[in-house]
C-alpha cells in the first residue's frame, strides 16, 4: 500500500510541476482520482456523529507501520467514486457543452477527488498538513483553466510612488484580457477562523488595482471540524462576521464551497449580499459573475 | 513528571479563569514559571542549527510514555530562569516604577514565562496546538493589565442601520477611559502567512469606530520555524509584505515582539513607518503609543 501511496505521490508532483502540458494533467489528475479511492478502499469506514442537520459523515480507519491512523470527515452523500462521470465533467468542461443536468454529480465527482487525495495522505503522511493544501488549490486552478482557457498568475505589481516596483504575492489570479475584470481565487480547504483573511486580500487588490478590477471568488472545500475523543463532526460558520467583513473590508462577489454549509445559504438575503454556493455553479454562471 | 504537567496544566487553568483576583494571578504565573523550567531541566538540551544571524537555538528533548518528544525552538540569549528577576518585574510594574536598566533581563524573563510553557505543552501534549496560544494570549493580558490598571474586553458592539445590533469577537482591547483612544491587542505566538489578519481586525474596528479611535498595537511571541529532519531553525519575515498592509489596509502603530526578529528593525525607517519593537519596550513608552 506504501508503494501506491508512492506513486499518487509522485501524479501530485506531476500535477504540481508547471511544465506539464494539459493533455497531460488530465491523465494525472484521473490517476490520481482513481488510485486515491482505490487505496482507500482497502482500509475499514468508520461512522461518524454528525452534529451537522441533514449531514453524514464517515472517515477511513487504516492501521499504517502498526499504528491506527483516520482520514478526515467525508460527506457520505457527496463522497462517489466514479471514473466514468469524472471523464464526463472534463470533456463537458473542454468542450464547453457541459450538460447542466449532471450538476448534481459533477459536483460529488469533484468533491471526490479533492477528499480522496486529502484522506489518503490523511492515513500515510498525517503530520503533514501543507499536501493536501497545496494540491487542493493545483486541482481548482487545473478545473478553471479548463474552462476559462487562461493560465493563472500568482503575483501582482504594487506601484511605489518612490519608483521601487513591489511584487506581491497573491492568490490565483485569471485575467480574461485588457478592460476585462479578473478573477481573484484564493483556494482553502476551510477557513474557520481564518475568513477575515480572504476579505483583507481582495482589500489589497481593490486598493493597488482599484475597486472591482478585481473579482473576489474563494473556493473552499469545507468547514468541517471532526473531535477526536467523541468522533462528532461539527461546522465553523461565522456568518455574522462574514457580514461584517463585507461591510467593512471588501466585497467578495461570490464564494464557492465543494461541501456547502447551509449556514451560509441565508447571506445571499442579508443586505448586502454574499453570494455562498456550491462549486459546480462556478461552471454555468461564470459569465454572469464576471459581468454583472 | 506526568504529574508535575498536571500541576501546570491546572495553574494555566486558574490563569484562564475570569474568577481569579489579581493577587492571586500573581502567584499562578509565578508558579507556572518555576515549576516549567524546573520540569524542562529534566531533560536534555539538544542544540539546532540556526539559519538566522546572530542567533541561537536549542530545543528540549524529552522521552514521555517511550517515544521521543521535542520542544519548539528556543533562543538561547533569551532563556534565562530567574524567578528573582521576574518577582522584581511584576513588582515594578504594580509599583509603577520600573527600572529602565533592568530592561534586558525583563524582555528575557517574559519571554522565559512564555516559551517554558509553550515547551512543556510541546512535549507532553504535542497533538495540542490551542493551549500554548491561549495561555500566551492570557500572560500578555495579565502583563498589559498590570501596567494600565483595566481589565481588556473582547467583543464590541457593531450598530447595524437596521437595528439589529451584533456583538463582534476581537482581540483584546484595553479601554483607557472616555475621549481616551483605546488600545487594540491581537496576541499571537507567531504570524508567518497569517499576517494579514492583524491589519484586517485593525480595519475592522477603524470601520466601525473611526480610525485612531483603536491604537493597534499586536504583541507576538516568535517567527521561528524548525525544519523537523535538519534541526534548522530560520525566521519567516515578510516585511515588504507587511509595508503594503500598511499602506492599503489599515494602521498598526506597534508591533511587538517577545524575540524580536531583525528582519522588522527597518521597517521603522520605511514611509509609512511601522514600528516593531522588543515587548518590553511597551512598558515604558505606553503613554507615548496612546498619546501620539
Amino acid at each position: 500500500m506504501r508503494e501506491l501511496f508512492n506513486e499518487i505521490k509522485s501524479l501530485y508532483d506531476q500535477v504540481r510541476s508547471k511544465r506539464g502540458r494539459n493533455v497531460e494533467r488530465d491523465i494525472f489528475v484521473a490517476q490520481i482520482f482513481e488510485k486515491s479511492t482505490a487505496l482507500l478502499g482497502n482500509f475499514e469506514i468508520l461512522s461518524l456523529v454528525s452534529r451537522v442537520p441533514q449531514k453524514s459523515y464517515f472517515c477511513f480507519r487504516g492501521v499504517v507501520e502498526g499504528r491506527q491512523k483516520l482520514s478526515r470527515a467525508i460527506n457520505s452523500d457527496l463522497y462517489f467514486p466514479n471514473l466514468v462521470i469524472w471523464q464526463n465533467f472534463v470533456e463537458g468542461l473542454k468542450s464547453g457543452e457541459l450538460d447542466e443536468g449532471g450538476k448534481e454529480n459533477f459536483l460529488k465527482v469533484i468533491y471526490t477527488v479533492a477528499i480522496s487525495f486529502c484522506a489518503v495522505n490523511d492515513i500515510f503522511a498525517d503530520r503533514d498538513q501543507k499536501t493536501p493544501g497545496t494540491f487542493f488549490e493545483h486541482f481548482i486552478s487545473y478545473l478553471i483553466r479548463l474552462r476559462l482557457q487562461v493560465d493563472p498568475v500568482q503575483s501582482i505589481q504594487v506601484l511605489d510612488y518612490d519608483g521601487l516596483d513591489v511584487s506581491l504575492p497573491t492568490d490565483l489570479i485569471f485575467n480574461l484580457g485588457a478592460a476585462k475584470p479578473k478573477f481573484h481565487v484564493p483556494v482553502k480547504t476551510s477557513t474557520r477562523e481564518r475568513a477575515i483573511m480572504l476579505w483583507a486580500h481582495q482589500k489589497l487588490l481593490d486598493g493597488v488595482y482599484g475597486i472591482e478590477k478585481f473579482v473576489g471568488m474563494p473556493v473552499l472545500l469545507t468547514e468541517t471540524k471532526t473531535e477526536a475523543r467523541t468522533y462528532q463532526v461539527t461546522e465553523i460558520c461565522l456568518p455574522d462576521q462574514w457580514l461584517v467583513y463585507q461591510l467593512y473590508i471588501s466585497k467578495l462577489k461570490r464564494v464557492y464551497y465543494l461541501d456547502m454549509p447551509d449556514a451560509y445559504k441565508r447571506l445571499a438575503y442579508a443586505v448586502p449580499p454574499i453570494n455562498v454556493k456550491p462549486f459546480i455553479e462556478f461552471f454555468f454562471e461564470w459569465e454572469e459573475v464576471y459581468s454583472h
